[in-house]
C-alpha cells in the first residue's frame, strides 16, 4: 500500500537531516564489506550498549505500563518515536511506531539495521531481571518503516 | 585549553541528540572490535560515498571561492559547521570549522573518525579535476574537536 | 475522539522547542489585551506578509498541481506540514495537514491563530492571479489540531 | 565588526527555521501598527510570563552559581544560548550568549524584541526574593546579536 503525502512528511522529517548522508553512506558501504547476518548482529551490540548508557532511565521501573511511560519519555527526548508494550500469550508484543530506523540506513538495510532495536530491547528486558532465555525478535514478516513489531519470550 | 560555556554550549548543539546515543555506541563498539587504522579507512570509504552522493551540488563549480561558496551552502543544510578554503604553497588548506564529528563519535575517536572527513574531500577534488596523486590529509596535531584542519597536496 | 499516543508524539515533536514557551505566553498575553476577532485579523496580515516574502518559490506555478508540489516543498522546508489541494464545486479545498499552529499558540487559541494560514493562503492565490472576490476561510467546525480545512471561493 | 562566517553559521543555525518566517512577519507587522515602547513591554510581559511557567526549574536555586545553573539547563533544553551571571558592584550582571532573539525578530526590532529578556530576568529575580525595586534592564549600548548584556540593581 502506497504512503501518504502526509505519512512520507512524517517519515522524512522524524529523520535528522545531519546524519542521513553519514547513515546513508555507511550502510552501503557495510552492505558491501559484509553479510546481513554479521550486520545485524553488530547492530544488536550497539543497541545493547545503548540500552545500558541509559539504563538509569529505567531502574525504577516495576510494571509493564511504568516501563512503557519512562520509555516513551527517553524515546521521545532523542526523537525515536513512541512504543506500545502488551503482554500476549508467552510473553510481550512491542509496537515501535516512528523509528526513524528504515529511513536513516534505508529500506533495503531493515532487515539487518533492526538488529539495534532488538539489541536495545534485549538488554533493557535483562537489566529488569528477565531470564537470558527470554530472548526478542523482530516479526520481520510484520515490520514496516514506521511500525516495527517484536516479541519478547521464550 | 578548557572550553567557555559558550563553546561547550555550541559544540551540544550542534549534534543532533537523535543520534547521539547510536554513534556514541557505535564508536565504543567498532574501537572494541577493529584497530583504528581500518576504522580510519572505513569512514574514508563512508565520506566518499557522500561526496559522490552530493556531486551534483558541486558540479558547476570552477574556483575556490565557488567551492567554498557550494560547500558551505551544503554543509549549512545538513548542520555540519562551515569550511574555509585557501590556497597555500604546494596545495590547498581546509579549515573545517564547527563539524559534529568529535561530539558524535567522541573526542577519543577523533584520530580515526576523521577519516570521514579526509574521504570526503579525497573524493570531492578529485571530482573536480584534481589528479589521484593529490592526497587530503587531516593535520592531527592541529585538529581539535571544533576545528579540523586539512591539507590537500601532493 | 481521544488521540492515540502516536498522534500526540507526532504533534509534540513537530513543533519547535525553541519557541513554544514565547508563543504560548504570547497568546496568553494577547488573549488577555485584546479580543479574538482583532487577533484573527492581526495573524492573517502576518500570513500575507509570510506568503509575500515567499512568492518567489511559486511565481512559476500554472496548475493546482505544481502549486501544491511547490508549497509542499516549501512547507517541508520549514517544517509546517503538508497540505492537499482540490478542485471543488465553486472552488478549491485546502486541507493542511500537521501545521504546528494548535500546538504552538494552544487549542484553545485555534480559533484566532487559524488566521495566520487564512491570510497566507488569501494572498498566495492572489498572487497567482485570483480575484479579490475570492476569499480564503477555515472551516472552523472541520478543523482539529493536525488537519485544519479551508476553502476557497466566492 | 563584520561577523565571521562561523559566526553567521552559528547564528543562523542556533534559530528554528520553523518560526523564521512567522516572527519576522510578527516583528514587521507589529512595528507597523505600533511604537517601539509599547512593543517592547509587550514583550516584557510575554518574558514575564515565560518565567513564571518555568519557576519549577529554579526554586530550589539559593546562589548565583545554581541559578547560573539551572538557568543553562533550562535554556539548553529550548536551544535559547548560554548565560553567564556575575555580581557587580550594586547589582548582578547578566551576559546572555547565543539567544536566538535578533536572529527571530530581526537586527532592526532588537531595541524593542530585547523587552522579552529583561521581562524574563524581572520575573525570574522576583521569584527569587528580590525587592521590587530592583528592575532588570539591557545595557542596550552594549548588545549586539549574539551577546545580550543586563543589569539588574537599583
Amino acid at each position: 500500500m502506497a504512503a501518504t503525502p502526509l505519512e512520507n512528511y512524517i517519515r522524512e522529517q522524524q529523520m535528522s537531516l545531519q546524519w542521513l548522508p553519514f547513515l546513508r553512506a555507511l550502510a552501503a558501504e557495510l552492505s558491501e564489506q559484509t553479510d546481513a547476518e554479521t550486520l545485524r548482529s553488530l547492530f544488536a551490540s550497539v543497541g545493547q550498549r545503548c540500552a545500558l548508557e541509559a539504563r538509569e532511565a529505567f531502574e525504577d521501573v516495576s510494571t509493564l505500563g511504568a516501563l512503557t511511560s519512562s520509555l516513551n519519555d527517553f524515546l521521545a527526548h532523542i526523537h525515536w518515536g513512541v512504543v506500545e508494550i502488551t503482554e500476549v500469550p508467552g510473553g510481550v508484543a512491542i509496537d515501535h511506531h516512528a523509528a526513524p530506523l528504515a529511513e536513516a540506513f534505508g529500506d533495503d538495510a531493515l532487515h539487518w539495521s533492526i538488529g539495534f532495536l532488538e539489541g536495545f530491547y534485549q538488554s533493557l528486558f535483562g537489566q529488569l531481571g528477565a531470564a537470558p532465555s527470554m530472548r526478542v525478535h523482530a516479526l520481520d514478516e510484520d515490520c514496516e518503516a514506521m511500525l516495527l513489531r517484536f516479541q519478547f519470550g521464550r
